[in-house]
C-alpha cells in the first residue's frame, strides 16, 4: 500500500520503522517537516524528541546516545551541518553509528532556502578535521527518502560509522506514493555500548590518543574499514549505458532532470546515457570508469558549481573529456538546458566533441 | 636580522607587522603559542586580543572584525577549525577578508597532539557547506610562517576571500631563525566596510538571499573570482624536476623530509625529484602536470591517509601512476621510509615501475 | 519498609514515585548522585534522562517539558542555581510547574563543595528579575528528602508555580533509612499544556506582554497566587516552644544541630525552643511571632552569614532581640557551639540578653 | 556646560570619562543606547567595545577584563541580569571592581520593555548564590546617571567590589541636560591584577577553595568588607523630613513622583516628607529608622509589587505602620495616585493611621 508523503516524513517514518527512537536537531528550512514529523510520531512508540539548544549541542547528543547503543538521528540544512563537524568528525573516530540527515539549499553562507546539491564537497570529503569518511547516499525520489533512510541504520549499525543521507530541498518537500519495506528488524547487539557495565568488563568511547603510535593503529584501523566499505558497498543507477556515446552523470533530484533530457536526446538518435551514484562515498569510480571507457563524452550536471566533477574526473583519468553543467542558488537544470548540453557534446549538429574550458 | 622563534610566534609577529589588530580565538594544542604571543603583544600595538567564549564565538567574532574593515586573525587545530566551518562558509559567502590558521594535529576526533596533514580536504574543500573555496598557503619553515602570513593578509584583502594558513605541529613549535621583511604598508581603503555611514550610503554585510535569481548571481561572482585566483595566485616550489622520472609531491613540512630523500635518490643515480605546492587551493595542476607528462611516476607522500593524492592524481589524469606513501596519527614519515618508496618506484634494484593498488 | 539511601537518591526515587519522567541537568558536587540515579532508573519507567549541553541547556528544556504537561525535574548547586536564573524566572511567569534542586555548597563563586546553606536569598528572594516567587521546601532528614519530594510535585501542579528543594551537601549525601509514601497518584489534568492541539483550541505558553497594563495585570494574578499560597502553605516544625525563652531559629540541616543544643540548654535548665521553617517561602511569620512574643531572646543559627536572619527579624518585628551564630564555607556549626551561644542569651551566668552588634 | 542627552547615553560618556575602556554586552531593551553610544564612542579612545554571543560570554569577559585591571562595565535588563548572575557571584568572590548596569523592564519572564523596578530583590539580596554583596547605586535623574557612573567606578576600585548601577527605562531614555563632572582621574594602582607576571610573584584569581577552613577565612574577609561599606557608604537623600508625620520612601524615578506627591500634601497641610535611598546597598536603616522614630506612618513607593518594602520595615522594626502603594509591569505610579495613598494615611478626612493588611 502506498502513502501520499513529503520526503522529509518519509524519512521520518522510515527512521522509526528502522528503529530509531532518538532524535536531536535544531530546525532550518528546507528541512524541518523531519522534526516536526519525529516530534508527534516518536512519543508514541516511546522515543525521545529534543529540539536542542544549537546544532553544536545536538550533534553531541547523537554523539552520547549512539555511545549507549541507540538508533539516533539528527537532521539539518547546510549551515546546521556546517556546525556539526567537529561532533561528526568525533562520531568517525569513535566508529560510532548514526544517520545525519542534510537536506541542501542554497548556499554558501546564509545562502537561501531553496534546493541545492553544493554540499557535496562536505559530504564526501569530511568538512570536519582528520581522516575519515562518512557512508554518503542520495536519494532521488520520495520512495528512495524512505528505502535509504533504512538502509542507511543498517549501513551505520555493521560499519559503525555515521551515515549520511543526502537530500535536497525538492526532495525534502515533494509529495510522492511511498511504500514502506522495513528490512526484518533483529535486535542489533552492540557489546562496545556504554550500556552500564554492571556484570561485564567496562566499554570507554574515546577519541584521545595522546600516543602517536596507537592513534596511528587507530587511522590504520579505520582505512581498513574505509577500504573495506569502497569494495563492497558501491551503489550507482545506469540508464542506458550500454551503447552510450554521451554519459551523464547526474545525483539526486539533478538525476531525474538528466534522465528526462537523455530520453529526449535518444527520440533525436543521440546515443545518451546516464550513471546515477546512490553511493556518493563511497564513490562507484570502477563501474563509472567502465561506461567512460565505452564513451566519448561525459557530462556532470549538478546543482552546484561542480564538486561531484572531480570525482568524475577521478574516474574518467582523461579517457574522455568532462563538461560540467550546472545551476547554483537554488536554481533548478531544465531538463530542455541539459538536452542542449548533450547536444553540445554529442549532437549531429556539431559532428564534435568540444571540451569546455 | 635573523631572530630564533617559534613558527606559531613567526605568525604572531608577522601578523602585527601586517597590521593586523585583532585576534579572536580559543586555545588548543599544538597552536597555543600563537595566541599566547599576541595574547601579549597586541595590546602593546593597541590591538585586541580577545580569548572567546567556544570556536563558535571566535569566528563570529572574526566575521564581525572583518565586516568593519579590519585586518584579523583566528587560529586553532583540527577540532576547532571543524567548529568554525559555518562561519567560514558565512565569511567566504560575504567575501570578507581574514586569516585563519590551521596547526594541524592528528585527528579524526581529539586525536592527538602531535603533528598531522590530515586537514587537507577540510581546508581545500570547504568543510563548510555551499560552493565557496578558501586560499590555502602551506609554509614549510619558520622563515615562510612569516612570510605567508603577511601574503595571507594580502590576498585576503585584495581579492575579499578568507586566507587558510595550513601548518602543522612540526612548523608551529620548531625553533629557526627568522628575518621579517612586512610588505610595505598603504593603509587599505575599504570602502565597503561597516565603518559607521555618516555621510556616505550604509553598507550592508549579508549573506542572504532568499531570491534564487540573486543567490546564483551571487555565485556566478564568487566562481568568476576563484577562476581569477586560479590563473593568478598558484605557488609552488619545484627541485630538481628539469630531468626527473620519479616526481616526488608533499606539501609542508613534509617536503622537507621528501626533499632530502630526493637528495638521497639523487646520491644513488636515481632521477628523483620534488614539487613542492605551496597554494593548496588554487592547486597548482598545471605546474605539477607539465612535470608529470616528463615523468615515469608520481609518489605522493603526506602525514595523512591520502588526501592531496587526489589533486596529484587531478593532475596527472592518468599520464603516469601515482603513488603514495602516508603516515598517520602524529607520525612523522622519516626520510629513510620515503628514499625507500623512492627505490621501489623507480630503482636500480627493481627495474621497472610499481603501481600500488 | 525502610531502605538504606543517601538524601540524593531518595530524592530521585520519591520523584519517578511522584509521575516525574523527565530530567534534565549537568553534573556538580554535591548533588551529582540524583543525576546519576536518575541515568539509571528513568530508563526503567520509560523516561527520559539527559545531560545537557549547560545549566542554561537543562532549565529551557524543563521550560519546555513543564509546558508540554510533563512531571519534570532539574537538579544543580549554587553556580548552576545562579545560571538557571533567567529560566526560572520566564518559568515562574508562564506559571509552569516544575521541581528544582539545590544542594548548597559553600560559596561564593566556585566556592568549595562542602555543605552550606548560603543560597537562601537566592531561594526566597529571587535570584531572578521581575517579581515572581518559588515555593522552597527545606528538608532536615533524608526521609524529609524523599516526603517533601512528593509534596513538591504537588504544589508545582496545583499552583503551577515552580517550587525549589534547598537542601545541603550533609544532606545530599549522608545515608539514613527511608520509607516511601508516594501520595495517590490520579492522572493530572492540565488543559493549558501544550499537547498538540488537535480537537481543541491552540494552547500558548508566553512572557511576553508589550502592552504594560496586560503585563501588570499578569503580575496581578500573580500576587494573588501568591497571597494564597503564603495564606495556606506556610509549614513549620516548633520543638519545645510552649514555654520557651530562648528560640533558636534554624533550617535544614543546621535545625537538627540546634535540637541537640536545645536539649543541652533544657538540661541545664534554661528553657529554650526550636522553631524549624519548612516552607522558606512563604516564610512561616506569623506562627513565629506568636512564638517570639512569649519569649525574651532569638538565635538565629545558619550555614551562611546571616540570610533567614532577616525573615526572622521581620518576623520579631523589633519585640525580642535577635541574635545570629552562623558558619560559612562548608563549616558546619557544632551543637556545642550553639548551646554556648544559648547560655550567653539565656544563662544563669549571665541574668541578663545580650544583643550582639 | 551642560548637553541634552539620554540617561543611556550619559552613562556611556561617564564610564569613559572614568576611564572605563571595554564594554561587554548584548543588546536589550530599554538599555540598548547605552552599548550603541559605546560602540560609538569607545574606538575613538582606544577602547574595546564588544558584542558578545550571550550574556554569559559578556559577563564572563568582564570578570577576565576586571581580573586584568581595566575599568570595565557591561549593562542589560533583567533576563540579560539573571544569566549574569553566575558570573556575578563569580566576580564578587574574586574581589574585583566592575561595573553593572540594570536598566530595568517589566518582568518575570520576558515580561515588557516598559520601565520596572522589580529587580530590587535581584540587586539587593544578590541573585547569584553565596554570601556576597554587590553596592547598588540608584540614580534619579540624567544628571544622577553620570555622576553615579563615576562613584561606581571609584568605590568599585576602592572595595575592589562589583557596584550594579539600577536604572529603569525611563531613566535610561529620557533627555535631560547633563554636565560631566569626572573625578580627578589618579592612575589606580592594581597590584593584584594579572598583568604578566615578569618581575614579580605571579598574581592568581581564584574562587575555588576546597578546603572549607580557608573558604570560610574568605568569607571573613568579605564580610568585614561589607559591615566597612555599610558603615561608610550609604547615601540618602532627604526631603521634608524634619517635621515629617508621613515619610515615603521610594528611589530612582518613583521617587521624583512621589516628591510631587509630597509637595502635594504640604501645599493641603499634611507633614509628608521624602526618603529617597541612594544606595540600595548598603541599604541606610540607621538614617530611615531615626526619620521614621519622630514620624506617625510610613508609606513605600515602588514599581513593583514590594520589595524595598522589607528593607523598610527591616529599618521600621514596628515602629510605625508601613503601608505599600506599587505598580508594575511597566506602568508607573502617578504623582497624584501617591497623594491619594497620603491622604489616606494622613489625612484631615480619616483623622486616623490606616495600616494596610
Amino acid at each position: 500500500m502506498k502513502t501520499l508523503m513529503k520526503g522529509n516524513e518519509a524519512i521520518g517514518e522510515a527512521a522509526i520503522l528502522a528503529g530509531c527512537r532518538y532524535f536531536f536537531g535544531y530546525p532550518i528550512t528546507p528541512q524541518t517537516e523531519l522534526p516536526e514529523y519525529l516530534a508527534r510520531r516518536l512519543p508514541e512508540v516511546n522515543g525521545v524528541f529534543l529540539q536542542a539548544e544549537s546544532e553544536v549541542a545536538a550533534i553531541n547528543m547523537v554523539y552520547g546516545a549512539a555511545g549507549a547503543g541507540a538508533r539516533v538521528m539528527t537532521s539539518s540544512s547546510g549551515p546546521g551541518i556546517s556546525l556539526k563537524q567537529e561532533g561528526i568528525s568525533y562520531i568517525a573516530a569513535a566508529e560510532l553509528p548514526c544517520v545525519i540527515v542534510d537536506i541542501m539549499r542554497g548556499g554558501p553562507g546564509l545562502g537561501g532556502i531553496q534546493p541545492s546539491q553544493s554540499d557535496y564537497f562536505q559530504a564526501t570529503r569530511g568538512g570536519g578535521h582528520g581522516d575519515y569518511r562518512l557512508i554518503v547516499l542520495a536519494p532521488a525520489s520520495v520512495q528512495e527518502m524512505a528505502d535509504l533512510t533504512g538502509l542507511a541504520f543498517e549501513l551505520a549499525d555493521r560499519y559503525r560509522n555515521p551515515v549520511l543521507l543526502l537530500g535536497d530541498g525538492v526532495l525534502g518537500q515533494m509529495m510522492e506514493p511511498v511504500s514502506f519495506n522495513p528490512l526484518p528488524a533483529g535486535e542489533t547487539v552492540k557489546p562496545w555500548a556504554t550500556t552500564g557495565c554492571r556484570g561485564r568488563e567496562r566499554n570507554v568511547v574515546n577519541t584521545l590518543y595522546l600516543n602517536p603510535e596507537e592513534l596511528e593503529a587507530v587511522n590504520h584501523r579505520l582505512q581498513e574499514k574505509y577500504r573495506l566499505i569502497e569494495a563492497r558497498e558501491c551503489r550507482a543507477e545506469t540508464y542506458c549505458t550500454q551503447d552510450a556515446e554521451i554519459v551523464v552523470v547526474a545525483f539526486g533530484i539533478a538525476a531525474r532532470i538528466a534522465k528526462a533530457a537523455v530520453d529526449g536526446a535518444r527520440a533525436e538518435g543521440v546515443r545518451a546515457g546516464l550513471v546515477r551514484p546512490v553511493t556518493l562515498w563511497p564513490f562507484p569510480y570502477r563501474m563509472l570508469a567502465g561506461v567512460l571507457k565505452r564513451a566519448k563524452a561525459a557530462l556532470v550536471v549538478e546543482m552546484n558549481a561542480g564538486q561531484m566533477l572531480e570525482d568524475v574526473r577521478l574516474a574518467a583519468e582523461g579517457c574522455v573529456p568532462v563538461s560540467f553543467y550546472g545551476r547554483t542558488g537554488g536554481m533548478l537544470p531544465g531538463s530542455r538546458a541539459v538536452l542542449e548540453q548533450i547536444r553540445l557534446l554529442g549532437g549531429k549538429k556539431y559532428g564534435h566533441y568540444v571540451r569546455p574550458a
